[in-house]
């Protein structure tokens, strides 16, 4: 197996380690509870994902500053709170509610199957999310990263190459010494192009009942499995 | 205490949490055996040390662009080589021997300081040292960072007010939520100017038989010890 060059493992987050949907919907019908607020909760927190890609696209183009993820959060946020008719929320309650992404659940195999990878690999993020979000997300669910990378201190948001080169210079690693760990076909196909090794862990819930999409691997990824406890098995770890 | 409000600390990590003279004084009289190289190995190690603060000034005063501190080591090792009328090394050598800066050993007090603080903080570095150097050095002597940031990530080394605000910035913190712990007062004294709590290990071994700075605390710091594991019982970890 070629695989044998890999030492860095980068990982895509949200969908691939992290169980956004799930989270961010208990999170938004727990606040409903205590606000008293009806609203079709799953509705939101698909539509809040759904302006996620959109949000980025300003900046990957150039036409917009760098701004970090929670930013572009909070202006969905805002965004979809007026959408759904909700009035009435100060700003520490949109805070709060912003940094439910800081506050995701894993999937139940992601702690297991990370612990095994980090005792021959180096294990760090390549989200877009920004650094804060994924400290604070790592130190809740314990994921033990050794090093969290990505979107902002490349400042470039995936699928740029300069999001996938730059957080491999940070570990002084050439392309080919680093595989990138997504459910998410779209980004490993970037990280590919420009060298990375590729294992595709299908997360065929991450959208919910009705996901159509990333359901399979489109490539002959270097790994294909449904789980982190299968990456790690793939990697003799 | 006014210390409550601290919920990120920021380490220095040269002489704050690793003992880099001798491990570095180790390495060079390791390779000299191997290689049947003679020479004063632990001026070697003190003339290394003593081409850091100059090798990034040219940096810092935009004079030259961007370079990651193993650059820099690499160029004043290959001045030093000479120097020292060392001959016969090769490129692999001498990227073996460079690499020692990635190999460094921590205090006694370290790990445990650490392990204690991070319970109730967020624990990133905040060094001059680039961000493979870091992680390599955290893997081997299984230093628990819960972020790898400093000067690398936010492009300016210490003590350039940008090198602290841009990592506070990382974290999402005001400088009033950071504190900064380190062995050298310089370093504490710009931390504290933009609003950083400051702690002062002293390592008054850090230079070796003939240290003659950072002996002591040369201000009012917000904790002043002698060992992480001091830092930890004064923020009552």
């Amino acid at each position: 197996m070629a695989l044998e060059s890999v030492t860095a493992l980068f990982f895509d987050v949200f969908g691939t380690v992290v169980d956004w949907r799930s989270s961010i919907i208990a999170e938004l019908e727990e606040f409903g509870r205590k606000k008293g607020i009806e609203a079709d909760w799953p509705t939101f927190a698909d539509d809040w994902r759904g302006l996620y890609e959109p949000s980025m696209d300003a900046i990957r183009c150039g036409n917009r500053e760098w701004r970090p993820l929670d930013t572009l959060h909070r202006e969905s946020l805002i965004t979809l709170i007026s959408r759904h008719n909700i009035t009435g929320l100060n700003e520490e309650e949109i805070d709060h509610l912003n940094k439910a992404w800081h506050r995701l659940d894993p999937w139940p195999d992601s702690v297991e199957g990370l612990t095994g990878l980090r005792k021959k690999h180096i294990l760090a993020t390549l989200s877009n999310g920004n650094v804060s979000l994924l400290v604070n997300m790592a130190k809740r669910a314990e994921l033990p990263w050794d090093a969290v990378l990505g979107a902002e201190p490349a400042r470039a948001y995936k699928p740029m190459p300069q999001s996938y080169l730059r957080n491999a210079q940070y570990l002084d690693m050439e392309p080919g010494e680093c595989m990138l760990v997504a459910a998410h076909n779209y980004d490993l196909a970037a990280a590919r192009t420009l060298g990375f090794r590729t294992a595709f862990t299908c997360r065929p819930s991450e959208y919910g009942p009705g996901q159509d999409k990333d359901l399979k691997a489109e490539s002959d990824w270097d790994i294909v499995t449904d789980t982190m406890t299968g990456v790690a098995g793939a990697l003799g770890c």
